[in-house]
């Protein structure tokens, strides 16, 4: 049975909504980053980056959440998470992944975590302040280029669908308005009407 | 027949390596970074994003390079770029791919990128005096818990490797020491002596 370390309101809810999308077996482990759990010495021998998420399975251990995603669509290949015989529909979904941790999620990291990359308060907060206009210029590109509508990659639901949930969660936090962004906001409804996803938050935030 | 487009000294020699080892046949365009073509009307036509590597291929446009590394392996399954047919090994090589783009080439960028984060000049100065120890950090952890050696996965050479190659070039500049990282540094000399690195370092150069 696999085993999913994840932290409330992290990335690691896509990999968490993607095992009950799935139908896996799989229990979780919350780590707490109030407590800086993810930088003990035992938390790190299981992901020495000192991040969420982390999936243990009976092969060994996989991070990173694009990599998490496509290991839970190949594993669980009736779920149809993802195009699997199609090295370029697949690649796609792949694409878009990769520009919401590559991207987006590293924009949003400037809002609170600015000491990876500058030490100098100053340029703390200045990074802080750009957040709005990068993070919404990411979901601006999102909602006219990218996101096909109903689900990311057209009428099929795949695994970049729980990953731009998760991240479209943070939106109001990093003052962003989705009411900017009508397809995105009705992708945030219509994924918050999931049981798999009112199962995996409920489970995050209880 | 695909087209590669690239800028010199940029992620995109990854897939240009790539496609050599995998045998494709392929051509490339040069996109000028300095003459800013990569904002140019056409290229965004390309890639809107306004970035190298963009793909074209007989079915459409791909973009992001763990992405199109995936796609290269799938697509010329003969060349044994990733194990294709083992999705826990498959998972190892994207998790190592997604954390070249989400962390490596990400700290690497706040020396010559700050404005995407930051607008103050002199918080655009702070990040690149970090660079250094936020890249150096990165390589550490390749180096130290990444790296199997010979090749990135071990025995077998995969997609991850001319990835590594491609960011590892960029260590001088960064101002890291290579010579604290003797396994990356014997990577990148049996990377160099690769035929299909040296044709296409020879013409992106050229």
């Amino acid at each position: 049975m696999m085993k999913l370390y994840y932290a409330a309101h992290t990335c690691a809810l896509a990999s968490h909504i993607a095992l009950e999308d799935a139908g896996a077996e799989y229990s979780t482990v919350r780590i707490d980053f109030a407590a800086h759990q993810q930088r003990s010495p035992e938390y790190l021998a299981i992901n020495p980056k000192g991040r969420v998420p982390a999936l243990v399975t009976e092969r060994g251990i996989l991070t990173e959440t694009p990599a998490m995603l496509a290991f839970i669509a190949q594993s669980f290949p009736k779920a149809k998470l993802a195009p699997l015989d199609d090295p370029f529909r697949f690649a796609g979904v792949q694409a878009f992944n990769s520009y919401l941790c590559s991207s987006v999620h590293v924009a949003h990291a400037h809002r609170m975590r600015g000491t990876r990359w500058a030490d100098d308060p100053a340029a703390i907060e200045a990074m802080k302040r750009k957040v709005p206009d990068s993070v919404g210029a990411c979901f601006e590109l999102i909602e006219q280029k990218m996101l096909q509508g109903p689900w990311v990659m057209g009428d099929s639901y795949t695994v970049c669908d729980p990953y731009l949930f998760t991240l479209a969660q943070w939106m109001e936090a990093d003052s962003v308005d989705i009411a900017r962004f009508p397809k995105l906001r009705d992708h945030r409804h219509r994924m918050s009407e999931r049981a798999a996803v009112r199962k995996a938050v409920a489970e995050e935030l209880g």
